[in-house]
């Protein structure tokens, strides 16, 4: 069976069908968020560390870091993304023992990010795109690591579900000529709105069962696409990710400071028969009822971190 | 595509694949309820009533009705169930125009029930075991009404699936010798406790999928018994159905005064490209908008359906 290893210097997550859905946590991410992007070109990096520490807390197992800013100074990201991408994965491995996810559209910020991560980091991500296939593969064959490959291609992104299946096994088989194995694929086959393209939530269920059948590859998505624009989307969401867990999907990229949805994919795993005689949910509902006497979230999954029943990213303080 | 029809006088449900998740609304059943069963013998239905109303209001597309109390003073189920159930059966239909599911182990008391019951409602059920299948067949042919199918045997529940669906085969087939269409059979594969059995939720969207491609069949299962023992029942609850859906189920017997396990099913149904435009997802999220106001979900749900925007039983008023 298929088995994505993702690293930090201390931990192994893998990603596979008989394993916990690996949610991968979005937060570190300057895009469209104005404060966290002035932040950091003012080298305040208190919000990255807070985003690392509490994801880490309620659960995510691997984090995605994300230095796409656009400075106000300076408008290059081919100069300003490498530096930022360096000190912000230095930093948050510093503070959690949770695998990284390297996500940048700027090959220098991929490839400064793979020379500083310890162990075996996620890269996000290459498409189908002749250039991306030509310049993210190399890096992801000489540094060996596993590989978000979003399913869309020169031609853009189809509607068309069979197109996106084979944009998928495009890339598989690139990366299979430089000697990458399907299991270090990831395949995210680009989950739209269903606000927007009403069949955008089937063609998804039925994209990753096929992805598991034929070609045996691990998937991802950006979760909260589907609810985009829409009144209580958090409810979506969190009936979104069990139907996607049940058709076979193996992770997410989204939010994990979320209890809807987290409390969606800590059943989902149980009912999947991924979660050993549901210990980890009987922590969870001990969370459940940390928030119930008025606890945040994320301080009640601290706070059952700290107490050893969590199972997210064991925090090692810095110093 | 396979189409079941439930029907009261004036309302059709749909049970199908291209049709929203059918609620079988679970309530009116005295079984654990001994409260219910006590006014039941002392002749006062006013939770009955309370019942149909509450559960059409917050979603309810069919109301199951049970009379299996056992009386004190008659403890003779074959004496007591059949007059019971017609009164009830009388009630409920003159209060709402859901269509009802008729619910009994006691075939006199499935009789009773057909004969009051207008237009075509749902038997619940037939199993695989012989006298059942003798006794309840008769009935479904004669009345032509679609049944509940429990695929167990004279053997028991069986642990293997696969048994559990040559059960169900087996119930399909002789119904054909009575001249009773697969359309008109709703096969129940038998949902265990996870908490119980590891692989019930696993076995139940496997058996399910397979009901569906190779039987045609439609499917229910009682949903509340997968988180049966578990803290924070009713999330595992939510999360089930979202997966049971996404494999292909289309109805449940179900809590439908229940507002975790409702929004899960309204966006299962939207994310399944059975809610055209979100305009039942958008109407629910104005009941969900009512309950952050101070109102119980099925006072909000009353709202929203009496103000034109619900999607539930319509009332009558009675006299």
């Amino acid at each position: 069976m298929t088995r994505t290893t993702v690293e930090s210097a201390s931990r192994t997550v893998t990603i596979g069908f008989d394993e916990p859905f690996c949610v991968i946590g979005e937060r570190i991410n300057p895009t469209g968020r104005k404060k966290l992007a002035a932040e950091l070109e003012a080298g305040d990096f208190s919000t990255v560390e807070r985003d690392a520490i509490e994801q880490a807390a309620c659960g995510a197992m691997v984090l995605d870091v994300n230095a796409g800013v656009v400075y106000n100074s300076n408008p290059n990201p081919n100069e300003t993304e490498p530096p930022l991408m360096r000190q912000m994965i230095e930093l948050v491995q510093g503070l959690v023992d949770t695998p990284l996810c390297i996500d940048s559209s700027v090959p220098g910020a991929l490839e400064a990010g793979l020379e500083v991560a310890k162990g075996r980091p996620l890269v996000n991500s290459v498409t189908g795109e002749e250039d991306r296939l030509e310049l993210v593969l190399p890096l992801v064959k000489k540094y060996n690591v596993p590989v978000v490959a979003i399913s869309n291609d020169d031609t853009g992104i189809s509607e068309d579900p069979d197109v996106r299946f084979a944009v998928a096994k495009k890339i598989v088989e690139r990366a299979a000529d430089f000697g990458i194995p399907a299991a270090d694929i990831v395949v995210d086959p680009l989950l739209m709105p269903v606000g927007a393209m009403a069949t955008a939530g089937r063609q998804v269920f039925t994209l990753v069962r096929r992805l598991k059948d034929e070609l045996g590859v691990n998937t991802t998505c950006g979760a909260s696409n589907v609810s985009f624009g829409l009144p209580n989307r958090h409810g979506i969401n969190a009936a979104f990710l069990p139907m996607a867990i049940a058709s076979g999907m193996t992770s997410a990229i989204m939010n994990p400071v979320r209890p809807g949805e987290m409390e969606a994919i800590r059943a989902a795993n149980f009912l999947m028969n991924h979660d050993a005689n549901g210990a980890t949910w009987i922590g969870f509902s001990r969370v459940l009822d940390g928030m119930k006497e008025g606890a945040s979230f994320a301080e009640a999954s601290k706070a059952a971190q700290d107490a050893g029943s969590g199972r997210g990213g064991r925090r090692r303080r810095r110093g």
